[in-house]
């Protein structure tokens, strides 16, 4: 696969295809919308489904990745990731602890790791981390326990303590986008904001364009 | 880990630890009444834990599981049994290709596949399983959508048609584990039947009898 290395990620919009989140819209559809806006990484994220389903689901998208030359990161299921051919996985903080996921992938796979904290994100650094995402930037109804909010400043310390591509998300929009991208941070992304909106690629390339301004 | 490697797999009790047939009863209190009968092999399952806790609460029975000389396997996540350090995994039809898993772990290491069918059995040994869970044997209760009832006869079919151990479930108490012994599997485990039963110990102690006689 000849995309991007996470050393080379680029500034903008980070996709995250939340199966969940998709409600009755086919997933490649989604994803050929997604990948439309050259995402800097397109991440497959499905909390209810089997291994099996996802493992399926990641091929699928692959060939959309691989043909949009496009990194295709896997949430949570390293496994999944591995098998599938990925180039990442991501992981939160109740997900494999990430000395132990380092240890099981070739030193270019890429593992994100969600952070709320600067000192997770030192941390996560420290531990071998090729991205951070951090956040939740505004407030957010996506999450059931949403962590507490963390705004634009403490973004703004995190980009300047690690050196690893920083990935913003929570309550994002087309509106503060741009207050987003000024941080520095790499990338921001939003799942319900453009998966739930009338237009994903729309939704989605106005988040990218806040970084290319 | 000195375990008996799957070449090695005894007859016997196969215990399955699934953490939410456990009920309040703390884990390790369990995990010790099982390996106290000697099982052929102790499997962690958790379908609704993070990975996070799955690994932690892995990594505690490992323990357990050295000392008792037991193998450690961990059902469905396969990365979490690698960053566990277990013996194996055992994984369903509804989760990672087997084709798929083999080329993700060492060659000693243990891949069980649960089958409902003899065609299925004889795929996943031609595919690298080394173990296969056969079943349900009987009619039973836990599965929310359990699979067709396969029988004795059934059973006694697969044994004959794979080379590599098989381990029956699905129903099967210490008054009918003689009968499923006799069959020629090599083991046999009960979820509910032992975990929900006033006495694990004992009841995994009577299925393990079925097959030392």
């Amino acid at each position: 696969m000849t995309a991007r290395s996470h050393d080379q990620l680029g500034r903008g919009f980070y996709a995250i295809l939340d199966l969940e989140a998709c409600g009755s819209r086919p997933i490649l559809d989604v994803a050929t919308a997604l990948l439309s806006v050259h995402p800097v990484a397109i991440q497959v994220r499905a909390k209810r489904q089997s291994a099996r389903e996802l493992y399926e689901t990641t091929l699928a998208i692959k060939s959309l990745a691989v043909q949009a030359r496009c990194p295709l990161i896997v949430n949570d299921r390293l496994d999944v990731a591995l098998a599938a051919g990925a180039n990442g996985v991501h992981l939160g903080q109740d997900d494999l602890p990430l000395a132990h996921a380092r240890k099981l992938v070739p030193p270019n796979f890429s593992i994100g790791i969600s952070t709320h904290a600067r000192e997770e994100a030192r941390h996560a650094e420290l531990g071998g981390a090729t991205l951070i995402g951090f956040g939740p930037i505004f407030a957010t109804r996506t999450k059931e326990n949403p962590s507490p909010v963390q705004g634009l400043l403490a973004l703004a310390e995190v980009v300047s303590t690690v050196s690893i591509p920083v990935v913003a998300i929570g309550g994002i929009t087309p509106s503060n986008a741009r207050d987003v991208a000024r941080t520095g941070c790499a990338a921001a992304t939003s799942i319900a904001g453009v998966l739930q909106s009338d237009d994903p690629a729309r939704a989605a390339a106005a988040i990218a364009a806040a970084f290319s301004r």
